[in-house]
This record gives C-alpha cells, sequence and structure tokens, in this order.
C-alpha cells in the first residue's frame, strides 16, 4: 500500500485519476490539492465520487506532498517543474500529466509552452511514459513525463513500423480526431456545449503542442533524429465527450512492402495487456475502449506500397490517467494491470 | 422596406433574429452593435453568415439607432430599459427579448432579476409580445417585451383551457425541458460540452426567473388574478443544442371535463398559422420544429378529470428571435408570416 | 466460485452483464447463448470484450445451463417463462431480465405482453428483484423477476413515503426520461442515430408496459391495494446512450407535511450502499451513476403539501444487469457488492 | 412554374428535396410516390412538413410522372435507369440523387452497385450534375446523375489545383468524415442511437462506392485519365445528423509551390455563390453550413510541397438534395439561387 498524492484534481484528467485510484488495491489517495477548491469535498463538485471517497481538495502543502510516496501532476502546464526537484529530494516520485517532462528539447519546450524549462536537470533524469516502449527506463524512474493524448496513439501505431525501419519517415500524415474532453474541463466559449454539437472541424491546423512531442518521440523510436520534419498532423474535434481515433498514412519501404505487417504488429504487441491488434481490415471503434486503459490498432494495406494504420483508445485513460497509473504500477513493482482491469462501456 | 437594429449581436438569440432578418423581405439591418466586438464582422464571428451580409459590429450609438423604425435589444436583462424610452420619443419602436418588459410586477422584477426597473412608465405602456395572444396590442405596441421561451410553450399550451375555465389553477405542474442554447452564448463551466453531452438533468428546481413570468401571464389569460400561487414548474436540460418540451399536467374541472378538448384546441388555433394542434394521443418532437417559427401541441386525457397538454417549440425561434419577427411583423403592418415561412430541419 | 450462465447475449443487457460478470471474483461465465450468433465469439460483436474472454454464443441447451448455478434471461419478453420450471427443477436458481416474473397478475401481464404466461406457479414463487425492498425474500429466491428500469426509481423514490404513509396515492404524477439504451438493440427505424439525436420527445403516453408494474410495486410497498389508479406515467426519450432521471411529484398528507423529509429518506436509505440520498435542493445528474450501480435521489418541497422527487440512475446497470448481479450476490451469499464497486464515468 | 415529381420521397433526400422545394418560387410538387407508403400524408410521417403541404404518396404511375417538366430520384441505386428512357422521350427532365448516371463506366457500376445498368444509352447523354464545373452542359441537359456526397467535397476541393496541373494525381490522401445522415434512413443495427453516438470510426476503409465516382471526376477534372489509380480515401462516420468535412492532403507540384494558391482559390471560386473559400488558416466547422447550400473551403500550406485542403458542406443540401435543386434551376433557366438562400443554422 504506497501513499498517494494529486496535485490539481478539479480537471478531468484529476477526477479520472481518482476513479481509478481509488479503486486501485495497493494505493490510498491520501491528499488532493486545488487551488481553487481548498476545503472542499471532492464529492461534492463531481458526483460520482459520493461514496467512494470523503477526500477534500487542500491547498499545496509541499512537505505534506513529501510524505506520499507518488505525486501526480494533473495541472496545467509549468506546475509540476516548480516542485519536482524538492519532491525527488525527499524520496517522492512524481508523474506529471501535464507537458513539463515530455519533450527534453527545451527550445521546443519554450517555443511551444512559452515559458522557461524550470528544472532542466531533472527534466534530463526523467523518463517519457509511454509505459509499452519505455517499460525498463520506467521501472527506474523517479520522474515521469506521462505522453500527451495523441502522441500515444502516434508511438504505438508507429512503432512496430519504425523499430523496423519499414517506412518513409518523411511522408507520415497524421489525421487525429479527439473527443472534447480532451481539451479539459476550462470555461471558455469555445468548448461550450452548442458549439461543439452536431459539428466536426479540423483545429490547430498551423501547429499543435503535440507536434514536437510527436516528433521527438518518433526519433527516439527509430533512432533516427531529424527524419520527421515533414510530419503532418492535423487534429479534429469530434462532438463526443471521450475518444480518440488517429488515422495514419504512411508510404512503406522496399522492405515494409516484402514484410507481412498484420504478423509483425501482432507479434509485436503480444504481450501486451493494453494493446490489441485487430485481425486484417477491422476498424476499431473509440467506443470500444470507453473508460477502458486500452487501445486498438487495425492496419489496412490499400496498395502495396501504402499502409493506413488506424488506433483507437480513450483519450482520458490510455491517452491520460490510465497510462500514468500503468506507469506508477511499474515505478512501484505492482503488476501492471492493477486497477487498470476494468471493462469499457459499450454502448 | 424598414430600418432595424440589433443591440447586442454575438449571443444565440442575435445571430437567430440575423438568420431570420437577412432573408426578410421587409427589412434592412442596419445596425448591430456589440461591446467587445465593436469593428468586427460578424460573418467573421458566426461563419454561416459569410457570404450574406457585410455588417460590422459597432459600439451602441443611440443617435444611430434612433434612425431605425425599429430596435431589437437581443442583449443581459437590463439594457433595453436603459434605452428604451430615448428610443420611443424618437419614433422608434422597441422590442426587447431580454426580461426588462415582461413583468408588470415590479417587485417580482426586482426579485428574480436583482436590479431595479429603470423606467416604469414606458413598462407600463409596453406590451408582452406572445403573439397569438396579444395580436391586437401588439399592433400598436411601442414597446415589446418578448416572452421567455419557457412561458411561451406554457401559455400556448393553456390558454384555450383557461379562457373557458376548465381546470384547476392551483394545481398545474409544468416539467419542461431544454436544449442548451436556451442558456446562451457564455463561457462558464457548467454549459461545456463534456459536462452536458450524453446526460440529464433538472435545474433551478427551488426557483427558476421564468416562474413568475408563467404566473403573471396565466394570471392576465385567465382574467384570474392570484389563482395560479401553487403553480410548479421544473426545468430540465436536454443533451441537444435546440429544442424545448414542456410536459403540463392539468386537473379538469366539471366543465373542463364535459368539453371535447381536441375540438376545442383545433378551433382555438384554428387560423393561427405558427401554432399546430396535432391530432388526439400524438407526440410533438422537438425536431419537427427546429429552425421553424412553429409550436405544437398535442393534449392527452388519461383519466376524465386529468389533462397532459405537450408542447413543442425550438428555443430559439418560435421561443425567441422568430416570436420577436412575427411581433415586429405586425407592429409594421407585414403579412404575419414574412420572413418566418422557413421549413424545420429534420433530420 | 459460481458457474453462470446467460440466455440471449446479443442485447445491451447481456454486454452489461458481461461487462460486469467478467470482473465479479466469484462467477465464471459459462454459457452465453443466441438464437442467431451460435459459433460466434462474443468479442467480435462487442469489441469492448477483446482480450476480456474467449467466450464463443451458443444454441440454447437446456441440458447445459441446467449445469449452472444460475442463469440470466437476457432476452425478450417471454423466454425465460419457457425455461424457469425446468432449470429451477435441475436446481438452477433463474434472474430473468425480461418481464415474465415482474408481474403476479395474469391478466395485466397477458394484457400489456399480449401473450399468456407459461407457467404460473413459478410465477407465484419468483420474486420481485427490486434489491433494497425485497432483499430477504430474494435471499430465498429461485427465480427473479428483476425489475423494470423506469420502475427502479418510482420504487426507490416512493418507498420512504409510501412505507409511512405520507403521501396522497392518488395523484402521483412520474414524469420520466431515458437514455435511447432502454429500448434495446434493435434494428427500427424509430431508433436510429438521425431520428433522435438532437431530439426530444415524450411517447407511449397512452401507456406503457411499466406502468402496470410501477402500480402493482407501488402497492406491494404500501399494502394499499387498488389505490394507485390514478397514477400518471409519461415516459420521454433523451438523446443520451445511458441514463434515467425520473422526475415525481406528489401531494402530502398532513403526516407528510409535518415530517421532516429529508431526515426521513437520509434514515431510509443511510445502511445502502447503492442508493444515495443527496443534500436537500440537489439535483442529481445521470452522468453522475454512468456505469455505476448506483441511483441518486434528491427531494425538493416546493410548497408545503408538494413533494418533488428527483431520481437518477443508469439504465442499464441499477435499472437493469446491475441490479440482476446485486440480486445474484444475495442469492448466493456473497457480499451484495461484489462486481459492483465501480465508480461511474464522469465525464 | 414547372411541376415536379419526386419519386422515394421517404428517405433523408427526399424530405430534404420537400424542405427545398415546398419553399421554391417557381415550382409545383406534383406527385411524390413511395412503394410502402402510398395513401399516407407525407405530413404525417415527417412532421416538420405539418401545415406546409397536403401532399400524400403515390404509387409510381409513369403516366403520371410523364405529366411532370422534371422527376427527381430519391430511391435506392438502380430505380431512375428504369424510368429515365422513357420519361426523357415524353419531354420530363430527369434528376437522379442516387448512383445511377454518376459513373460513366459500365464496368465499375456494375462492379460497386452489383447490377448491371438498364439504360446505357441514357447514360451516354447524362450529365454529371456537380453544378459548379458542369454549369454549361447541365443546362442543356435532360437527365443528370446528382453527385454523391464525399465526390462533391473532393472535387470542389481539388478542381482549382487539378485545372492547373498544380499537384501530383498519384498521392491524393482523402480523409473524410461525415455525419449519420449520409446513410440514409434504414432500419439497421449499425445505424442505431446507440451505436453512433459518443463514437467515432472509420468505416469502408477496404473501398467505398464514392471511392471509383471520385477517381473518374477528377480525371474529368483534369483530363488526365488513369492518373488517379492511387487515390486514397477513407471514410469515417461522425456523431452528429448532419456535415461533411473532407480534410484532402496533396503534394504540390513545382508549379504548385510557386503559385499563389489563397488566390488561385479566391479567383477560382469568385462568382460562385455557393462556394466559399475562407482566408488562409481558416476551419470550416459543419455547423456553419448546416440546412444551407454552401461549401466552405480553406487551405493549410504546411510546407512547401504540401497542401492540405479542408472542405465542408451539409451531406444533405450541397452534397445531395440542395444541389439537385440548383442543377434544376440552371436547367429550367431560373436564377441559380432560387430557393437556396437560407442560411444556415448555427447554432
Amino acid at each position: 500500500m504506497i501513499s498517494v498524492g494529486i496535485v490539481g484534481g478539479t480537471g478531468y484528467t484529476g477526477v479520472e485519476l481518482l476513479r481509478l485510484l481509488l479503486r486501485h488495491s495497493q494505493v490510498q489517495v491520501s491528499i488532493l490539492t486545488s487551488r481553487t477548491e481548498a476545503g472542499k469535498r471532492v464529492a461534492d463538485m463531481f458526483p460520482s465520487l459520493r461514496g467512494h471517497t470523503d477526500l477534500k481538495f487542500s491547498d499545496l502543502d509541499l512537505d505534506q506532498l513529501k510524505q506520499c510516496d507518488v505525486v501526480f501532476f494533473a495541472t496545467p502546464h509549468g506546475v509540476a517543474m516548480q516542485h519536482a526537484e524538492d519532491l525527488v529530494a525527499a524520496g517522492t516520485k512524481v508523474i506529471d500529466l501535464a507537458a513539463d517532462f515530455r519533450l527534453q528539447d527545451l527550445a521546443q519546450f519554450e517555443k511551444w509552452y512559452g515559458m522557461q524549462h524550470h528544472c532542466p536537470t531533472v527534466l534530463k533524469e526523467s523518463v517519457y511514459g509511454l509505459t509499452e516502449l519505455n517499460r525498463e527506463k520506467i521501472k527506474q524512474a523517479n520522474v515521469i513525463g506521462n505522453p500527451g493524448c495523441y502522441p500515444t496513439t502516434v508511438q504505438l501505431g508507429l512503432a512496430p513500423l519504425l523499430k523496423n525501419r519499414l517506412i518513409n519517415t518523411q511522408s507520415i500524415i497524421v489525421d487525429a480526431k479527439s473527443g472534447v474532453s480532451g481539451a479539459g474541463r476550462k470555461a471558455s466559449l469555445g468548448m461550450i456545449y452548442s458549439e461543439n454539437a452536431d459539428n466536426f472541424k479540423a483545429y490547430s491546423v498551423a501547429g499543435h503542442r503535440h507536434h514536437p512531442e510527436i516528433v521527438e518521440a518518433l526519433e527516439n523510436i527509430s533512432g533516427q533524429k531529424g527524419q520527421f520534419d515533414q510530419l503532418i498532423f492535423v487534429p479534429h474535434l469530434v462532438p463526443m465527450i471521450r475518444g480518440m481515433l488517429s488515422t495514419i498514412y504512411v508510404d512503406l519501404t522496399e522492405l515494409g512492402q516484402q514484410t507481412d505487417l498484420q504478423a509483425l504488429y501482432e507479434s509485436f504487441y503480444q504481450n501486451e495487456r493494453f494493446v490489441d491488434v485487430m485481425p486484417a481490415n477491422s476498424s476499431p471503434e473509440t467506443r470500444s475502449v470507453r473508460g477502458a486503459n486500452e487501445l486498438r490498432i487495425a492496419i489496412h494495406q490499400p496498395q502495396p506500397n501504402k499502409l493506413i494504420v488506424l488506433v483507437a483508445q480513450d483519450n482520458l485513460v490510455k491517452g491520460a490517467a490510465g497510462q500514468a497509473v500503468q506507469n506508477m504500477n511499474l515505478m512501484f513493482g505492482f503488476d501492471e494491470a492493477t486497477g487498470l482491469e476494468g471493462i469499457g462501456l459499450l454502448p
């Protein structure tokens, strides 16, 4: 039994962490902080938690957080990096669900997030928490940069190809679609119901913060630095709460064309409990992973030299809180699936 | 051809007024004001208007507004009452889509809207714009208080009964349901997509601003002051953009039980182009009036002394902007249906 | 560890049962039958189950079912009653999620379901599975008629009042709203997406099958036979997948008016893990119970003699599959909450 | 004033045609046929039409149809081709909203639609009704094959590039997204509400009937036969009723890279009332065209040699019934915008 703190529990990733951790057999959620709601019972804000916890929001108190074995940051970008060094020094592990520890390239971080990085030393030692790809490092890590939702789909969708150098790295197109919860729980005109329901659009076509994260991650997976400059990434907004589907278009190399790709994917992920390679010509639906820490992949080869990779996940689970818990499980030696066995809600 | 001004064009009733008035054969929209968006093209804010108008938002300039034949206020409560007197003095008619001229009872206005009334004299001369019930007065009016959306359904749903004293006035229950656009276009947490989609709830059970408006209106229709104190009105929020359905439960008097109520309703509304009495045992759907200035009624008599009245409308059209245009048509001697002939979008 | 069979696993209650039972620590789902899909893997039909089970649909084989400790019928009305007698004789318990064992009144059953009852003797011995109200009988039962979704909300919403004779039984109005999944998984025009999205309507106003079930149940709860003839029940269809809210209007007796009703409700349900009495003037949202076996109640007293009871649940969980599992837990001596501890998805 | 017949008025394109034609100043809808609903008032099936028409469905009677000036076929594929020859011989023009007159390649038609073509001679003389690109031919046509919804977006999205040979024709990727109404009004499991709401998926990845139509059309626009074999087209299903967005990825030729593409698009469509080229870096939303016969385009150039073309329309209007009316207007010498001036519903 470990003691867990959550900093920033009023957003969707915060309440999703609570949904998972309050049912996790090996943890006790001890602290839940909020700048604005200190003193309020979390169940009064999120009525789904009524009867499941008496936790109250508290102000962020670093000394208290240091008593925890691990602290999750479900905060805006820039918060975790202010406290990570102190926490690690006190022996407390850190899992940041924001972007502070995702990008190793400081210039990219400053460009896309509009702030200087506060603790580049900790950043260097931090581990990027794409569980399936960095498992061994995660087990040893003190600080985890939990991946963005879009980057998770792209990395797991392309890893089998990149590890085996089967595609042209400079012609990747990611046409991605997300439910609205991905934008967080914020009062803004663009997010209100009547602006999003019964509507579909692309957004951030000129540049999305997950773009540099995807590029850096694909470089690391493939070991091919500087070979993903031409990546095209267009996110779209779907009138649904949860769910994300990335449709990825790649050009196969000669070797790629000679490879049995379905077999490759199945083999690559055969021991992964949370990555499901569907039969050839399937179409993963986001509702098949609603609420579950699962990611489904299907591939289509419309022409000998073209591959379409479809990747579905719940943006709040495998794309955020679920993967964070999966990482925590590794860091503390629990079974990787502890607390993550739930089956998705379909319908 | 008359000249029209719209004060407050950045909300949903504002853009809905524009949708209707830009296609109205007898009007020219000359002025569109916004406190926050002056100088901006309205089509840049509402892309559905691209190609349909070059109008720009301007600051509110009373002298300019006085050049208009009529000014619509699609503003928060409390704005129209600051300008109505000056406009009327200049010969400009006023149609307020907010609540400033809905309640004759000043105490009720102050209680529910939290402000003193600024021009009680104008209020006294203003006309409540429930078109079908106040047609003759509306034709002569200088200032119209355009009804709230919920009150429109209740009044038209109960008028045939009240005019003929067929129900117990003290046991009326209105269980009303509205799409989310009824709450307006505001950045607030409670209105964001992920808080409303795939969800249903009651709200303002302890008291909604439309309650006193309904009571006063029913008193006026029936001529029975003080006989509606026991009215119960519970609004609910439906995960849809537009649409409103009120399910109204009433107890029939002896006379009511002896009356052919279906025939009464059909006769009462036989000359009304925008009120549709459906066959007995029908169930009006909100989508049947999506975008149309129509209101459909169906009645059910589950027991000899009980009547259920179902009333459907588009809250933004017959419940707001459409009825405002209908009133304008009357005030200027146009055919009442001018600009309102559009058929609803189904699906 | 008990062995479980599910007859009719291709509907929404079937897949919901699987979602719950595949994670239940005390059961093994051994058999899953389908008339139309025998031989197919259930995970091929419901991709949310991929990786969670290898079960295949089989033809209904009574001898195999008799090997089970309990058989759930998630079938159309009329199937369970054909097999219940044989199963019970073989020592297999039966939980029917359809209507075969809900109504003790055979005439009502035949009137509303259009078929003769096949085993009135078993019916007489069967127990109505409203867990919180019939717990002791359920523990001893061999056959359970699992309640309808609407009746569950009405019974739990009114039980504290009825048990204490605090309301007029002849003026109850139930204005109920359900998500679309309540209509099941059937190919019919009326259920397709574009007919239901962004739409709201009442349905079955002239009479719904749950009406006689509600009446009979309220009679049993109150011990007042024949005192609920005037019940009004109007169901509505909400454009959401899961979720149900009943808004119940009642007239308080003198005694009711003198009672602290909030305290009564809290006391009545204080030991119930799945019934949550919210603070006075709350508004339960359906999303607060999405996917959870919970039911939330809030009461409002707008006038001394009037009470409004708001009741929310997930129609597929506490309104169907969840309550069925809750009953199974009682029947086999498991902790009542086994397999039902999941927290709802919010958002 | 011309006389119009509609064959097959019970689907979504049928009711959408009625919505437009009943308000069209130059036409009288005389006949509306249905195999299954003969004798029924169309307003009883589609309550949005109550008060707008007394039309009843009738059986298909060829002699009656021959009295019409034009007959629209809003039928399944294969119906129009059985009657087109007779109608044309009688001087009646034909506009088919199904696929019978879309593909000139008979082999492709038979492959994708599973039937032999019944009147290849008429097909040869028919005109493909993409209004903006074939205007002069449409004016002279007797038979129009009205384009599919997806093909309309791709053609108008790429025409400026193809006419000027600015892109590589063999690397076009169309990632398209449609609302559910595009699948028609049919009772099928895959289309029911709970299977589509809060869900997103690709479909027909292995091949969609609009694929050959797109290829043939792009060949015709560009004059480059056989140069579009490598086209990739992946349709997706969005949980919304109406609306379609195509995200098109193309590689620019040298010439393309040297061209001011924004200026090109604006110039290409400058006289088109129904095609709106948005400012650079815009993002067209489907709700901006809800119910309107409009199509909005925006282009993005993420790299010198890459262009992203975003195209939004209402699949039932510019993608079906609206374009059909636009074609009719041309064929009869009416102003092209007659009956199509309506502004979209936003919200």
